[in-house]
């Protein structure tokens, strides 16, 4: 164990952020829309407009938090921010399919090494799913193209909310029957864990420096003593058992 | 391809009723209760309660469903019945953890023999899932503990419904982000396969006819031409393999 609860006590579930967390969205997206591109000769700044998709995640939510947006789920938002940003871009010959296409990108997200590794040694011993703003078909299709292999999938549209909103967080513990201090929280962002810590979840803190590319600019370190910090889902797979042998 | 529609596309997604088409309710809980009595010294007809107990189970959610109960997980529900049973039965000598735990034997009831290997086959062309009065808890329970190897848990406390309201169909689809005509209900019981089909949905019937032991009354056979007809879980994936290869 590293910092935190020398007393903690194993959790019953774990659930994991998923952007940032288990996939790296950017790496991905940037080499698939790269190739798109390639192969249909439609020339575009693909990074700086996958950047830019990214940096518009959490204001295009904050739209639905405020009232602004009626429930939307995250392929909607994301889809929106596509067809202005292909505009601003001046990205030319994109049909509609095309655009439904390039929007899916955001289920076929590739996992970092460790993931499907350290959720399969997982599985055995915890109930593991997604805590991800995600919506539920993105999700299921994520984990059916790379493999991960979820008990559940919490995803935004059981919840009608996004995280950080309570709702999420509290809504997968009633779902699983669980108290908050039975469930732990993995995530690659600190601002996550500090609400789920705030709510009385367990706290595991993986750090992905390259999540955003040389844009990153925090999260490299646990910013608090969560009850785990791992180098990764493989490397909290290890200290769990260290947990559960005590 | 036994009766329906020859012109019937391979659906994205597989939905299953869970308690008699994946499990055998019935004789796990015989097995696992008169164990416990045997174990603990503790006289009853655990048979007879058990039939007694699924009797209520329709009645129940119909509560619920009448607007007498806010929602309720059929968890709750199930300890509601099983409290009032052990006093009619006069089982006598059970603690509150006692009957926690004999509650609980719905997350523990056992596969059918094909079901683990059916899903698995189905698992890797489609997306699979319940589509069950269960609550979370107890289908991801149920999945952990004998490995039914779901994508998505789509239980009655996400839709705050249960079957055969129209919203746990409708809205497992809409999670998905599928047209009802793309998602099939696999079940053993006619009504269910009749108020999927009168929705869009795909149809595939399965007969259980040991699934209520002597009490067994209907649901031997199909009623209706279903989509598919299949002798279970197992065949089901052959019969689906060959309409993909058509």
């Amino acid at each position: 164990m590293a910092d935190g609860d020398a007393h903690m006590s194993s959790p019953q579930a774990i659930l994991f952020d998923t952007f940032g967390t288990i996939v790296d969205w950017r790496s991905s997206l940037i080499e698939e829309l790269t190739a798109f591109g390639r192969e249909r000769n439609i020339v575009g700044d693909w990074t700086s407009l996958i950047d830019a998709w990214r940096s518009a995640y959490a204001p295009s939510m904050d739209r639905v938090r405020k009232g602004e947006l009626l429930w939307t789920t995250l392929d909607k938002l994301h889809r929106a921010t596509l067809d202005r940003l292909v505009m601003e871009f001046g990205i030319k010959g994109l049909a509609q399919e095309d655009l439904a296409y390039l929007n899916k990108g955001w289920h076929r997200l590739r996992p970092w090494p460790d993931s499907v590794k350290g959720l399969t040694r997982l599985k055995k011993n915890f109930i593991i799913g997604p805590l991800s703003n995600g919506n539920v078909a993105l999700l299921v299709n994520m984990a059916k193209h790379v493999g991960l292999p979820w008990d559940m999938v919490f995803a935004s549209d059981l919840f009608h909310h996004f995280k950080p909103d309570r709702e999420n967080y509290l809504g997968a513990c009633q779902l699983l029957d669980l108290q908050p201090k039975e469930v732990m929280l993995c995530a690659a962002h600190n601002d996550d864990l500090k609400m789920a810590r705030s709510l009385g979840l367990q706290t595991a803190f993986i750090a992905r420096p390259t999540e955003y590319g040389p844009h990153q600019t925090k999260d490299f370190a646990a910013d608090e003593p969560w009850d785990v910090i791992a180098a990764n889902v493989d490397d909290l797979a290890d200290k769990l058992e260290a947990v559960r042998e005590t």
